[in-house]
């Protein structure tokens, strides 16, 4: 089979688990719970879950109803961060709570929370218990990290004086963290050893690094169409992507008071301004260091003897995904 | 030990357990996601699942870390309950997104939860899967279920036609069912027999509904003081409480006209009218129903046989406490 039908076959499957899951008599909490998930999105955690449990030589179906709960989770932190950062398009189409109102949005969220736990606890059914105790614990303490994440990239809003490292540090929470425990996870799942897990966390959280440096670049690069959202949004709430980090280290004086100027502004022609800056002073940076990050994860995952050389080509092709997306 | 003092050594060790699981680095976050478990509370249900434990021979610790999570999951639902409903008060001091802000409050919410679900992933570390996954399942399934609950109760908001069989559906779940799942957690940790569990369930569940009556009625009965949120604001909140469901059943024209202007109103007279009809038509009425799920509660129990004597009275007495309750 080749890659394309085997990550379509995957994302099938994590799509029919997770709406048969997401069921339940309370009609709109459920119906506003399934829209985001519905919209589309392109599934990469639970094929990360699923091929690191290949790539070890373990059980499909265990991994898919772990990959499913990963992408459920991802959802609801979605759900609440749009609550969080006032957004109000994602995947083309209105965000939870300015269809349903913030009250259903952060109920909708707390529902998917839930429900990826219960699904986390199908996917260790009847494993011995220090196999169980790892995915779960994997699993909580992501959730975990992820919201002290978003409280830092909150945080960060309000500074000026971001560095590079407190950066990486916030995007390997807030991003990077669910993809390393989507690969260790799928490798836990199939029994792998600790050194193995400790290898595919590191391929994960690698790969997220460069997939949240390429969100930032996707932020002032993007076709708005394709990208699904209103371009400028980040600089618009005045985040600290690692285009305004390093963009404001470099300029003059005369550019940055420009840049701060178009931060957390509502004038489209400022943030079109920033934008310029940004790109003509650190986009160049920033594509290097997503393509470091990528090198990276590809490195850690070639320190694994795959079961399935299927799935480690797999694997590659989706830390190349992340680098050449276009939304 | 006497039962006051027993009491009070268990909900001493879920405190510190609970400030211990507590910390990290995200200040703001942890200190909002501390606040409100710190303000207080009575510790119900880590006391049930200790006790319940206790009476089928369980371990203490492992219940301990059980009722810590309970603890820690009833504080998350009532974060983001109070911002649902745009409450400003509670245990006496302003509520966590009147401090902090929306965003704070929905972040502290969703850490709580995550760490409930770390406790509870504690709470079974090494038992074997069947009983690990028992007591995850029945954790995760409560979270679902008291979130269905909470949006029943959001639509009932604007409903006039609520029988009271869907009341108690809806406080079912929103309210009875941790109580029904710590009882359950407690047994299940002590290696009880499913007959038992089953026992323990309709004890807590019955108990959770006698709970949520009361609570109703000291909604327009308590001192404010006491009571430690404003008076009448399930009134203000057009919340269809057994007392409004029961009152506007019995009602005359005239009467029903001034509950129905009161319900959802801000007037302080017309709110002090409308509960000066509850109080009339429905108060006896809500106090014997809440009596009957008491008496049912402690029927369950009793058809259990107990390991310890100390942890049955402990049981009953929490169940009297529910009823005889002032805030």
């Amino acid at each position: 089979m080749g890659l394309d039908e085997d990550f379509e076959e995957i994302v099938a499957k994590v799509n029919k688990t997770m709406n048969d899951f997401l069921q339940g008599d309370a009609k709109e909490l459920y119906e506003a719970s399934r829209y985001l998930i519905q919209a589309g999105g392109k599934r990469l955690r639970p094929l990360v879950v699923v091929l690191s449990s290949k790539l070890l030589g373990g059980d499909i179906e265990r991994a898919i109803l772990a990959g499913s709960a990963v992408e459920i989770l991802h959802n609801f932190t979605l759900i609440h961060d749009d609550i969080m950062d006032q957004d109000t398009t994602r995947r083309g189409i209105p965000t939870v709570h300015v269809k349903w109102g913030i009250p259903i949005a952060i109920l909708a969220g707390d529902l998917l929370h839930a429900k990826a736990f219960q699904l986390i606890g199908e996917s260790i059914r009847g494993l011995d218990g220090n196999t169980a105790f790892k995915v779960l614990d994997c699993f909580s303490r992501s959730v975990i990290i992820v919201s002290e994440g978003q409280a830092m990239d909150m945080e960060f809003e309000k500074r000026w004086d971001i560095k590079e490292t407190e950066y990486i540090e916030m995007i390997r929470r807030k991003t990077a963290q669910l993809f390393a425990c989507s690969a260790y996870l799928g490798g836990a799942l199939a029994g792998g050893k600790e050194e193995e897990l400790g290898k595919l966390f590191v391929y994960g959280e690698k790969m997220g690094i460069a997939f949240q440096i390429v969100d930032d670049i996707l932020g002032i690069t993007a076709d708005e169409k394709e990208l699904g959202k209103p371009l400028y949004s980040d600089i618009r709430e005045g985040k600290k992507t690692i285009l305004v980090i390093k963009a404001l280290e470099r300029a003059n004086q005369e550019q940055r008071k420009l840049i701060i100027s178009g931060l957390g502004s509502n004038d489209p022609d400022k943030l079109r301004a920033t934008a310029g800056l940004l790109a003509e002073l650190s986009l160049d940076y920033a594509r290097d260091l997503a393509l470091k990050y990528h090198s990276e994860a590809i490195d850690s995952l070639s320190k694994i003897v795959p079961r399935s050389q299927d799935a480690l080509n797999g694997l590659i092709s989706i830390a190349d995904l992340v680098i050449k997306r276009r939304k």
